[in-house]
């Protein structure tokens, strides 16, 4: 039996306000055992490129990354929302290091080649250094990882964090029982988006497939449950999509082969 | 004997224009053995501040850090600098991680206490983890630190580049042999400012007090040889000042005990 490691992801819209943040790093610290935490900030980089002058382009929720772009994404993802969490997880108690992708070579990425639409400086993952992210566990200390990878020759590069987290997973879960938690805003995948308490309880593909037939889910859930469906089928043990102030409180949504 | 561990300071000028950055770097790469980059970025973070409308406020060389300002240089050094030097030296095979004071609490600080300015959120250095240095060191890392510290109650804070230099080169002199190396534009301590061959090739103590006293170092060349001194009264084997394109060269003004 592998140790287990909690692999938890929080979105822009959390990081963006202070109270919803320190609530869930309160919820996080209290994890026993290892944990990583991997964060976007998408939000907070559309500001800032706004107070920069610099045109934010979205495609299908996905950031057009031009060289300018790139700084935004590196000074608020790398910079401001990771320093930040790293600087409060430390006053938890938690030994928090902060990390993208190109630092200790953790993920390696390759620029996204140009099909129709060019994302320009957008990172498609290649390898997860587990050795030395299991080092660092190893050592008491809890990885905060930024939405950046690097392309080994010097370049860095903008990656959905969604992404990171399940790769990271997937890689992790070679070493470890891994549980990977995404959190957002609402309590899991619901029948009514409008309803917190019609959560469904458990996907796998089949329930999966039956609820997209039935339209119950569709938009921005169904590449959410997809990234989630995969990290299980590529050995992670569980995934769980929930609110982020119910962290700790093993309801949302479980994805995985069989019900928890 | 204890074995060399080679620090080096790099600021803010140097970081700015990449072509003398990439010089830094490629040269920094082929030093051999353990080794700790230290970087500034202090004019980037005044040109980023001056794009945000932030006004830059500096007294006797050093920043005065409002909350906006703080965010700004968490973007710039945490983010913007850092990243894009570790990526860079992950190009040329030196295996960095980029850090700050907060990531794995590394450096404990407190915000300076006001006398007669209020310098506000800027750290004065308690303690520097020599530990966990030297356990990354160990794993075959090259640790590039941004100049930003934690109050380890969650709060980051503004610190001087040269001082960290300093503190964390004092820290692990008690580990190894540790040579401090200031790189910036001059050839090193130079007699006439203009003229790059007039270096001062060794300064002790009393080197130093006859160069007060005959006003051949003045303004912001004294606290940069006091510093330098420090460090050696801590245990630092050596320090040299020189220039970051002589980096390899064992040119330029050593301060030490006794001459090289």
């Amino acid at each position: 039996m592998s140790e287990k490691l909690h692999i938890i992801k929080v979105g822009g819209a959390i990081v963006e306000e202070d109270a919803s943040l320190q609530s869930l790093l309160a919820r996080f610290s209290k994890i026993e055992g290892k944990k990583i935490l991997i964060h976007g900030g998408g939000r907070l980089a559309t500001t800032m490129a706004s107070r920069l002058g610099i045109e934010s382009r979205m495609v299908e929720g996905r950031r057009i990354t031009n060289a300018e772009t790139l700084q935004v994404v590196t000074m608020v993802y790398g910079g401001l929302v990771n320093k930040h969490i790293v600087a409060c997880l430390q006053a938890t108690g938690t030994n928090a290091i902060g990390l993208t992708g190109a630092d200790a070579g953790i993920i390696l990425s390759h620029k996204r080649h140009v099909k129709d639409i060019d994302y320009g400086f957008v990172g498609d993952v290649d390898n997860v250094d587990d050795t030395i992210l299991s080092s660092l566990l190893e050592h008491g200390l809890t990885p905060v990882i930024a939405p950046l990878t690097h392309d080994g020759h010097g370049q860095l590069l903008n990656t959905n964090a969604d992404t990171m987290a399940r790769v990271v997973a997937e890689a992790m879960a070679r070493l470890y029982e891994v549980t990977l938690i995404f959190c957002f805003e609402k309590a899991g995948v619901l029948v009514n988006p409008d309803d917190d308490t019609s959560v469904i309880p458990f996907i796998n593909s089949e329930i999966f497939s039956g609820l997209k037939t039935n339209g119950i889910v569709s938009g921005g859930m169904i590449p959410k449950i997809e990234n989630a469906l995969e990290a299980v089928s590529h050995g992670v043990a569980q995934v769980l999509i929930t609110k982020a102030d119910k962290l700790d409180e093993s309801c949302g949504t479980f994805v995985g082969k069989t019900r928890p």
